[in-house]
């Protein structure tokens, strides 16, 4: 029994922002039994992973141990917690536990991926306890920028730990559950082992500031506009939808929700009960006849994503409706560091349109999910942790939020991905090393981030890629032999097309080649890719991807 | 000579941050001579760019009048204005007109692209003014963010123009001269006809600050380091740089200067006696003898460029030099919107290698180069013009910089590139618009921006590329067609190599077809794309690009 011990490990939102997941185990090395806390997505971009639809956590780690894992559990909506479920569940195989507006969004993930919706069972609040193994877990209200989210509460044998998932200090969040600082006193009150802790917004120094000081703004907002008003956030944020629908409403507007991802929110607020009521809204079709000072359309892609509605209405229409001179569109929402220019792209064509935008530049029209680095001490004293574990961010925000922690002589340690934290004794230590990474959905196929697929496309994309074909007729070259280029200038310093000069190269070196290299694929594949590269590097200054195709007809 | 008309063009910078390039002409219609002010790089990125090295105005239009031009004036040495003379000089021949520093720099550039620096002939400052063609050209003093930025007064038959050209009002530029009500009040006491003016900033609501007013905080940071201190900003802000040097020397540091960039800016400075004395620095190898504590590293990439000297450090080791757990590395500069993923890079491995890194957050360490909201209407209400013309932003710059001049009753324009302005009369208007766009300078070769080059290397990045190879013996597939595959996964639906399923495919097709589409090339290449790609996307939910090479042994 005192070979037993207690691990921490996260596979993924450690170290980085997005693809959140975390093991928690107990039992004697190499034999814990397991529960996971989300699983999570981030999304790809062109310079890293060109073409990649989606990624996640690399869970081959947790596969090879699936039969120890008692439970999955999700803190919250928000795709980097949520989105994976659907790609790994097969894989993982252990049954899903989470709150009402959660199981709703993940259930529908679920089904979309051909998994039967069963598999998610839903929980309520503490003090409901799930018995997952030796852990017994409950899912704490606090607030967030989406209905329900939660912190998690797991007893272990060796004392309580508790997991914050993502979260701020909001005494007014308007649809949820308030930061309720007497439930989280008590549930502290047994003494906390650990407080693993959200960081992302460690480096801001103000306290945050509540989901309902935005209403007035915006309401002044909108009640100062001529024309129509489109109004974009995230979508998950149902308080602010919410805010904006009824601020909407109070200046004689209807109310129109575009894009998919708005109108399930909403809908799944409404099923599961987190909104009681909703502003009345209209179709698409419908608005088209609403007079344009009378309406206002709450919109999909506040991030700029080129799919979204807000996209497509700064690109000239979406379901009928065009945007015009006048017009009035509001970003309640920040951007995410990485999606600027795409943000900027949709403003400065709605800047072409004629279109007044407004972002968050001023502060008035958004408040982040997050706690501030105030806000963090105040979680730190009110549950009083023997140690704090900061998560949930990249590097520099866990460093800073260790950082925080030693100033205030709490113990703490910096683990990002794969390091296996035993938080058994009084301090915590480095267990292992677990090798982690990245999965990427590409089309319909996972591959792993490190396979080479991705790297092949950077490369043809930064080089061009030349395709060189030799047909060989018993080891001698079948007439010349014959280039494709792709992504290639036509014309380098020659004036002359590159394909031309690179077929002369080539087939200078194959009426000189002997017969050893000719009947040998691997050397003449070499030679030939060799010669191409070099003659292009003097043509057009750039050393090309390169593909032999060899054919012998023998 | 009623005929005779005043136009303003700009080629680059009106829509875009980047890439400036403002053309004036005078004279009838179609026969004008014309001057041409700045000729600047952008920068490309992986999204719409990959593999190109830069970008630069299309200079088609100005190519096809180039004996109608009679000089070029540089207004500062900032990339974005004078980094594309040696890639243009040749296709326009005209001879450029510049201040000493600015000069210094481009002949430099010039130099590098084989042109001889003699086209460049240097200007002293207003009231020297150069005669080209009906136009009368000075450059008149005006606080930036890099020495002698000048402002462009520039006398027509039809009147007075300034073009500013990037702008602070800065009374104490540390570096260069300062903002000069009196000098402007005089040079706008004629009457103004016309002021083409900076943007970037006109969404900043509060007055600029001085670049003077950086001093304290910086010294204050330095002396509060243990450990080496590394910082980091635009090579170009000479006043920055020295401000930098001189705190470091004042808390006892020697100074290393790293990165060519750095080094260069420096040297132009003392060379052309724009900095009369800058404190003594070290080279790279002694630094390395220099205890950490009294060590300050002034280097490159404050953008996060991967091959600057900061990406270096941060990721191991530049020139002998690493950085350790607890040195101080400051980011002097702002994040250009889209640089954001690479800062940030740098930023978590500094973290990882426990450096403390300072960034503009605070507003402390960084002041804009660029005229705020505030100080553009001081610039209106001193010069007085009849017209303004919002230059150097994006659209919503523009357009943002144009409702502020018709609030204050001015008029004004938004013309973006490619919009010729007819400034003859009392009001602007669009003669007409002219075709504009974007060379790419990739590798050695210069190819248009819509030549379908870096469109088939996103192609291939995003879709991945598929190489089909049939040989044909009269009209006969010989054996059996044969895939290559780039950029795509092994594996899909079926677990059998993907290679495999398409050849396959190709196979049973090339059985099946007749001779009619086996004897024509294109019918056969259209099949045997569409089937690849059928295959494909029922494979790995995507379509890649195809492309079939058909040999022919007859």
């Amino acid at each position: 029994m005192s070979s037993n011990r207690l691990i921490y490990l996260p596979l993924g939102g450690a170290g980085e922002v997005g693809m959140n997941c975390y093991v928690y185990g107990y039992g004697p090395e190499g034999k814990e039994r397991f529960i996971v806390v989300d699983l999570g997505v981030t999304f790809p971009d062109m310079d890293s992973s060109p073409g990649v639809d989606l990624i996640f956590p690399d869970v081959e780690w947790l596969e090879a141990r699936k039969n120890r894992i008692d439970g999955v559990f999700i803190t919250h909506a928000h795709e980097d917690h949520v989105g994976a479920i659907g790609h790994t569940f097969s894989k993982l195989g252990a049954p899903i536990f989470t709150r009402a507006f959660t199981a709703n969004i993940a259930r529908r993930k679920l089904d979309e991926y051909g998994v039967d919706p069963s598999a998610v069972t839903t929980v309520s609040a503490y003090p409901e306890t799930i018995t997952a193994g030796t852990f017994e877990v409950s899912f704490v209200p606090i607030s967030h920028s989406i209905p329900e989210s939660s912190a998690l509460l797991i007893d272990t044998p060796v004392g309580r730990l508790i997991h914050t998932g993502d979260f701020k200090l909001d005494p007014d969040p308007l649809v949820g559950e308030a930061w309720d600082p007497v439930l989280w006193t008590e549930i502290s009150k047994p003494g906390v082992k650990a407080l693993i802790c959200d960081s992302t917004n460690v480096f801001s120094k103000d306290a945050g500031r509540s989901e309902s000081s935005l209403a007035p703004n915006i309401r002044g907002l909108i009640e100062s506009a001529d024309q129509m008003v489109i109004a974009t956030t995230f979508a998950s944020n149902v308080a602010r939808v919410k805010t904006l629908a009824e601020a909407g409403r109070a200046a004689g507007r209807s109310i129109c929700l575009m894009g998919r991802a708005m109108q399930r929110m909403v809908q799944a607020a409404l099923e599961t009960g987190v909104l009681a009521d909703f502003p009345p809204t209209i179709g698409p079709e419908d608005a088209l006849d609403v007079p344009r000072g009378n309406l206002m359309l709450l919109v999909t892609g506040s991030q700029g994503e080129r799919r979204a509605a807000s996209a497509q209405l700064a690109n000239g229409k979406y379901r009928g409706m065009t945007l015009k001179e006048g017009d009035l569109f509001l970003f309640s929402s920040k951007t995410i560091p990485g999606n600027e220019r795409g943000v900027i792209r949709i403003i400065n064509q709605l800047s072409e349109l004629g279109v007044d935008v407004v972002d968050d530049a001023s502060g008035q029209y958004h408040v982040s999910g997050h706690a501030n680095r105030p806000d963090l001490e105040v979680m730190h004293d009110t549950v009083a942790p023997q140690i704090v574990v900061p998560m949930h961010g990249e590097h520099r925000h866990l460093r800073e939020h260790h950082k925080l922690c030693q100033s205030k002589g709490l113990q703490s340690i910096v683990a990002v991905n794969g390091t296996m934290v035993d938080l058994t004794g009084n301090a915590p230590k480095v267990a292992e090393f677990v090798e982690t990474g990245r999965t990427y959905l590409d089309g319909s196929t996972q591959i792993g981030a490190l396979d080479g697929v991705v790297r092949n496309r950077i490369r043809m994309a930064l080089n061009g890629h030349v395709m060189v074909n030799v047909i060989l007729d018993e080891d001698e070259p079948l007439g010349e032999p014959w280039c494709e280029l792709m992504g290639l200038p036509e014309v380098g310093e020659s004036r002359v097309p590159l394909v031309d000069i690179l077929e002369e190269d080539l087939h200078q070196f194959l009426m000189r080649a002997g017969g050893k290299t000719l009947r040998d694929d691997a050397k003449l594949e070499d030679e030939l890719r060799k010669i191409t590269r070099r003659t292009s590097q003097s043509e057009i200054g750039k050393k090309p991807e390169v593909t032999v195709i060899i054919s012998r007809l023998n």
